[in-house]
């Protein structure tokens, strides 16, 4: 039970598509990203994932369209969609999402981190 | 599929104490509240309760001790934990929590709202 700083969790780490666990409710983790250039396409079959912008601005593409959420704003992709983030410069985002969720979703690449670590 | 901008959703409503359901995943609401003054003791059975100060300042009340989050910071609240939230001033909240959660917790009283709104 202590709470969490948001900017001094962020000043952890710099690793850009590797989110860190900052927090854990009802089976789903709370998660901190920085991220910047392009993510890979990809979808989580049963799980929704929220992303709120702390900082910067991120590009949520779609196979139809792309959606950008700014700094103060969330977005949350339903399960079974395949989407693909992006971010022209540096940005941190707050996820939340179930446990089980694998950030690169269905597919496991070079990118893709088996075991995220708590801070 | 839309986006939040969370400083547009807190201009909709001025009402304290009253969250507003503004976002759904994995059987969780994202809920934003106004909070300011004093709240009731209680507790969520089988519900973890994440509160993310988003202005202001929130005191959360425990029973031995109390925990002060202010902007940019969360704290969980296990499940089954009495707490009681205050804020001095007025305070802008997002919460996450199962959709089942009651504001008030198992408690029934006049501040209680049976069915929270869509914004």
């Amino acid at each position: 039970m202590s709470k969490v700083n948001l900017k001094d969790k962020f000043g952890l780490f710099s690793e850009h598509w590797t989110p860190k666990i900052v927090g854990e409710l009802n089976g789903q983790y709370v998660k901190l990203a920085k991220v910047q250039g392009d993510f890979l396409w990809h979808s989580h079959e049963e799980e929704d994932e929220m992303f709120l912008v702390v900082k910067g601005a991120l590009t949520i593409h779609f196979r139809d369209r792309k959606i950008d959420i700014e700094e103060g704003e969330f977005f949350i992709v339903p399960k079974g969609v395949e989407h693909r983030p992006e971010a022209s410069e540096e940005t941190h985002v707050l996820l939340v999402e179930p446990k089980t969720t694998a950030h690169t979703g269905t597919l496991k690449t070079a990118l893709t981190v088996e075991h995220l670590e708590w801070i």
